[in-house]
């Protein structure tokens, strides 16, 4: 079959074999998937990741042990279970597998295998262009999960897609959002959807919460000058290499800072299948699979908004 | 009267005025006060302070407007509201000032101001050689105060005096505590106190709790190789200039890093009444007033512990 394969390099093979069916797992189609900054990074040799890439998907089960899932259009959770037993919540634990990232072969193939217990169905009006955005979705209104409660203010650091993403969904739990941006033209894109600042200009406020996804280094420190006093900082930026920062106005003012990863999936299928939110503004250009290369690029440029893949 | 002032370098003054009591205040003679770490940052140039040092006392209410005040042994809160009103809690208030450390005079003189609403009056049977650790000991106690629950387990990293205060707080609080530090000398003191470890031996496992008390700019990162996944860090180390980290695993392992600084007084000083924790064991020295110069350089010296003067 066609996959997108890092090993050593990231390169485009025609004749990996398909994988097979295993226990308690799903065979899947994907149909269309979606090319992320991790994904960006493991080709770096982030997470020293060797085989197929790729963990956003919306997908078509083609076998599976459980028969009531095949023929199902599918996203899926991207963390496994270890593969001798199936765990509550896998996403922190230690043994676990996670698609396309941690030993286990992800999407950006013609079929991939996914425990039964990850998927989730996708309702019929939801366009694959949306559903496609689950998984980064998930992981924004993660944002909300560790709060005792959210405040009714929020400033979402970063102009990217995944700042825009915490915005609308921080948006859609009820929060009144504030995103800082730098570039006028991301900004621009937002206008309608969520209330923007340009960086270049002063804030005249703080914030009791402040979302840095920003993807710098220098984000943390500066979401630390724009938040409250015992207020909170999200951190959704993974800077994989160490960088200067200053954490005493952390300990001064108190305040709580929150690494910030994956999410459930539930949650985000259900905002945008009720319409609630709808990231597919965000999507730039769909590459064939067989373009996956040309996407990688594409996808790598700086400012760049979401690529996909187009499996047929 | 005799003062230890820092005015551009730090100095023994014996001319000093005397402070004259103001309306909401108590003018406080002080008996037994504290050198702390932040006093011996204070010197190097930290924050800009500049009038009479110390924050770290015990003593006795000399004049007062409220005269039920006047004769009593008392301690004090730190932060002060600003002088046009009484706030609740002023420790994150913008316009506060600091005894000692932001626009008012501290407590290493013969008299000092401070308001009466941060008076807290002293059990007869608490000696001031327990009574001075209040401060300190409180905010060992706020480690606490913003975790929704206490973990049964606690590392506490850091064989220096707060790490101790730090230790002794949550083991009173319920929680089984390991202290982690490189110093056996250290560590035989706080035998019999608390279960130790020595750094160059490898813990064997994580902890839900880690508590950041080093002193050190490693000590964050070695504290989230030491929490488990969805755990806690609490940031006690105010390290005043930046540094390099590496907050990646913050992120992928979901850490709550909490900074952590003053805790209310009421909670330290009643386990110290009930004779639940004892933190005299730490006092190395107490100095006369009039050597605090001595008592600075003593207090600065790598591994001392607490130095006190004795003002009479």
């Amino acid at each position: 079959m066609k996959a997108v394969v890092l090993e050593k390099e990231l390169q485009m093979q025609t004749t990996r074999p398909e994988p097979t069916l295993e226990p308690r797992s799903a065979l899947v189609r994907p149909t269309l998937v979606g090319i992320c900054k991790t994904d960006l990074e493991l080709v770096k040799g982030y997470m020293g990741f060797q085989g197929v890439l790729g963990h956003e998907f919306v997908g078509v089960v083609e076998e599976c042990d459980s028969p009531e899932w095949v023929g199902r259009r599918v996203v899926g959770e991207i963390n496994c279970s270890p593969r001798d037993r199936v765990v509550e919540d896998p996403r922190h634990q230690p043994e676990r597998t996670v698609l396309g990232i941690v030993g286990r072969d992800g999407v950006m193939a013609e079929r991939f295998l996914l425990p039964v217990e990850n998927l989730l169905e996708v309702p019929p009006h939801l366009d694959d262009e949306k559903a496609v955005f689950t998984e980064p979705l998930a992981a924004a209104f993660q944002i909300a999960e560790p709060l005792p409660e959210l405040p009714p203010t929020a400033l979402v650091m970063g102009d990217g897609k995944l700042g825009a993403l915490c915005a609308l969904a921080l948006q859609d739990l009820g929060c009144q959002v504030t995103l800082l941006g730098k570039h006028p033209a991301k900004l621009e894109l937002l206008k309608g959807k969520v209330k923007t600042h340009l960086l270049s200009t002063p804030l005249q406020t703080s914030f009791p919460l402040v979302v840095e996804a920003t993807g710098s280094n220098s984000g943390l420190e500066q979401a630390l000058s724009l938040v409250q006093p015992r207020g909170t900082v999200v951190l959704k930026t993974t800077v994989a290499s160490p960088y200067q920062i200053n954490l005493a106005p952390a300990v001064i003012n108190e305040i709580r800072i929150l690494g910030s990863r994956c999410g459930r999936f539930a949650p985000a299928l259900e905002a945008m299948a009720c319409g609630r939110v709808d990231p597919s503004f965000l999507i730039e250009k769909v590459y064939p699979l067989e373009e996956a290369l040309a996407a990688f690029e594409h996808a790598a440029r700086p400012g760049a908004r979401k690529v996909l893949l187009r499996i047929s």
